[in-house]
């Protein structure tokens, strides 16, 4: 009954396949193999458009390579108040953009919207020295609460982006769930929306180590890899790491195990919906929940072997009764109905 | 009708003949002068406290210099969700502390209060890697709203400060008001009560530029001039600088003028107060006045000569109707007097 | 006929196959899995000393994370003149260390002696603002030109470094290559002779990624991790990247592989030696031969198809005639046959 | 007899009555005076063109302002060997710049040439990730021995420069004495010869407290705004030290002062020529002289009072016998015959 992260699972059959089979014989470092080059034609062809690429190995450093190619060190990041990027990351947009300032901004349940950018923008608009220029707007796709944008409300909020002389950035920590509870392409989610940069992550859904910056306007190629290689980011076997994708992409396993994942939360929100005080707070598009739950259904289900966070947010408005339970393309029916055998 | 800033004015008489007298012949540069150990010894003993000391041009790079001796990179600052350092330096705390979050705290009028920091630190207790490390309280006295804190209230937020092992900082900007509404001393309201670090402004109040960080763990003294240095903010001919201290603290000279300041604040709160459907804020402590004005009466007043600022900041609640006036020692009771004529 | 680096190989079958078996399952993420704790006692038991621990995907982050814990931002790194960590980093060090300098100093075949740091520390010898602290010596082992200090010698240079005030680290990307020539412990090499911190790398020498900041001061562990988090280097399927340092350090596995390198590196030696005006430059203790060789000679080997770089360094004193050989673990002696071919 | 350094005098006559007369009444802060618009039209007189201008509190900030708008993060400082930004700021331009490598050059008492600039560049010819990305070529007029660059010497290193795909900058903390010796106009020994931005200091030759960053490329006045404000090098009381420049510039004072500092040093070389086992090791071009003397020598003439400073730099040829002279506007014959007693 493990609803802690999707980040405690393991590696794909199919994945770890590739990447043993990446292993034979010598080949250039630091991605000048093969292998990575077809995987950067697999990417322009998933995204329709030429992209300039960087695989990294964690979200964070990837949102934080994007966000400092989209803001300069006196700038500013508008997100999400609870986005990752202000959250949960130790502060990496900070180092990596040196030093330019996260702006929080509100919305239900993770997602941003006009209103609530225009508020958070208020102090900065017109622009004047004395503050920093906000430069990019930054949203998760899928958010932190699970929800999804369509392609119309990502266009509202990067033209609104635009309107603050603002560019895009996406992160996709769990961009496959987005992309199969949207029925949208990745094209639809992303540049065709207004998007400038997509932090793409596999690592959650199936993959050993797999975040790919993914930057639509090529001509910061020399950029993006300068950057990532003075933040010690450049893995030397890169191959092992580029081949885990071709896997992921191969037949759509991406979105097969993203749809899976999807199933399980959907049951799982069966299961824990009306029992022992629990509420759901936001209906799950991806493979997470949000519930409040009062203390003690929390202990006995913990005392019962359930896993699964307290979720701790600024502004938090729920009394330090919200939950998070998320699942994974391994969970399997026989957690869930573990779990239910805790309500009979 | 000049109530844009303090830092609008001049500079005092007794202030510019310190400067001009502390010019003749050569001087060692870079602050090994005599007059600079002079004025060393006169900060030791207005704080009652041996002092590290570094002289710098502006509050921004004072704060900013101060806080990078509180937090590391990874670290966070918590302090008013108006503060300046969060919202008007142009993120000069990042820059200077090399990425540090500033962290916004709720609380009236620009006043931090023990549960406003507890509600901000939340999501930061206990401490986790994926969360920066909030590693210094920042309050301003006085803080931007015109407010002064008793020595009791700042004990009570540096006691709360260390219970989550953070340092405490000062922005003293307008230190000089809050002594003078205090009545207390610059020891009570600083070392005594627990704060670590009070940068303190004589710009706004008299000087021609002259801000001071005082630390009162000289045991950084080595670690400040070389974050000065490396900053470029050592002024080679300081004794000019250092000059302005001298007379400004000669026969109480700061706190007559942060006095004179306030009472003309008094008296302009006294002419706006209930005209054209003016509301005060708050009671002005120090230099300042803050107001909701409609737009009518303030296009007239604009019209008639006055010039003061919207005041917009994050979390706005007075709907863009709020507004600042500053006094200052040089503003005349005729200039309020006037004010008062467009009401009549 | 490879010969260009390391890391242009594959990863070791102990390797691949601890990494497979650390993947049944859910495991905490980010380092709290029960193997990352095993690994951490292996570690432990390796060095003979309690240490913090952090795995990190490359050698270069693991230095800039290494020497951030080690000098401030205003701080220097005093290193060899053809240090990676000044040349080929592409500025890590000054990234992590918020733009602590990089100071060269002179010494034959990568190797810092004691009258070279004198001479790089003369104009920061007494200490003063205008100049950045020294603060750190970093030493590589092996170093960039395949040498190997002794103890004696790490001794006499971490002596030096105390006695400018500055701790020592140790660039150990070819460290196995470094036990297995001097026949010394890893504690002799590291910490006995006065190293705080080493950076020990596995990625070249048979691992997937596999790169460990080892710090001797435990009382550092929190800001080791913190530093890393807000990087971005915290993998959080770390159970696979901890797994291969169990096979690594297995029966010795990495003594072994080693010692094959160096003993392919010899042979390539014995042939290349005298042959078409090529010269040896200094005597191959690891898996590295640099010698000099006439531009037709190196046409005429990369015409027959061996792979080889070119070598420039700052202060380059061989004309542009340097060439570097790298051997590996999975270097055959039938490539260094049909290398000898090529010359008879 | 006090030969230290120019910034240990006083402040001009004119300058003081200009810096006086500023200050009646109420002016705009943060150089929004008329004054300051004034002296911005003076400033492009003189230069012959159009300039984005920043005043700030040292050449220190200057200079790392200027380089910050001209290398990225991740990229390289090329400068001498002894610059200033090198070796003398603490860093300030690692800081400024967000970490980008400062990589010295060689070349005779102080000047850059096309050759020095190879060599130093060979390492990074052609670029790859791997290392820096050098950016921008850094010269120093006049120059740290106080040799004078001519306008052709200057033409053919910013070629070099551009021919490396580098920008230019000049720091100019003693660049009236440039102007005084070279005979050149402003405008013939910056952008008419290629350099981008001068940073121009006034302190050492009679002013306060005067630098400029002088930007020729005015679409950058937005970004040199802003990271002038988040460096807390906004000074809100500007008028006083944009008043400065207006006397430093009225009937040529600045080129007057910086004759007569000249003409100080030439008097010097004179006296110290051939005593007391003195060599003079360039010939003073503007107000520095430097020599090298045994050390009894030394000795004897600082019993008799005189001072001034041992100099001390990487890759110190002199053995430690160098020393360095300075005159200033306000040096005397009288305290240069005073000195020449010393040799009867």
């Amino acid at each position: 009954m493990l609803f802690t992260s999707d980040n405690w699972g393991g590696v794909h059959p199919k994945v770890w396949d590739a990447i043993r089979s990446a292993g034979e014989g010598f080949a250039p470092a630091y991605g000048h193999d093969s292998l990575t080059q077809d995987v950067h034609k697999r990417f322009e062809e998933l995204f329709e458009h030429e992209v300039a690429l960087a695989f990294v190995p964690t979200g964070s450093a990837a949102n934080g390579i994007a966000l400092s190619l989209l803001t300069p060190s006196y700038g500013g990041v508008v997100c999400h108040e609870h986005a990752h990027v202000l959250i949960d990351e130790c502060g990496a947009p900070e180092f990596y953009t040196g030093g330019a300032k996260v702006i929080p901004a509100a919305g239900s349940f993770g997602k941003l919207t006009t209103s609530g950018i225009e508020a958070a923008m208020a102090p900065y608009d017109p622009p004047m020295t004395h503050r920093v220029k906000p430069s990019v707007l930054s949203l998760t796709q899928a958010t932190e609460w699970g929800t999804v944008y369509t392609p119309e409300e990502i266009v509202q909020l990067t033209e609104k982006a635009r309107s603050y002389d603002m560019a895009a950035h996406m992160d996709g920590a769990r961009f496959a769930g987005a992309v199969n509870a949207s029925g949208a392409t990745p094209a639809e989610l992303t540049w065709k929306a207004g998007i400038d940069i997509v932090c793409m992550g596999a690592t959650k859904n199936g993959c050993l180590q797999a975040e790919a910056v993914v930057v639509f306007d090529t001509s910061r190629a020399e950029e993006l890899a300068y950057r990532c290689k003075r933040a010690g980011l450049g893995t030397s076997k890169q191959r092992f790491f580029s081949a885990q994708w071709l896997a992921y992409f191969e037949d759509d396993l991406w979105l097969k195990l993203a749809s899976t994942a999807h199933e399980r939360c959907t049951e799982l929100r069966t299961v824990l919906e009306g029992q022992g005080g629990i509420e759901i707070l936001c209906e799950p598009q991806i493979n997470e929940l949000f519930v409040t739950m009062p203390d003690e259904t929390a202990e006995k289900l913990r005392s019962a072997g359930a896993q699964f966070y307290d979720w701790v947010q600024p502004n938090d408005q729920y009394a330090g009764k919200a939950r998070r339970f998320v699942t994974s393309w391994e969970t399997t029916a026989e957690q869930i109905e573990l779990l239910s055998c805790e309500f009979d």
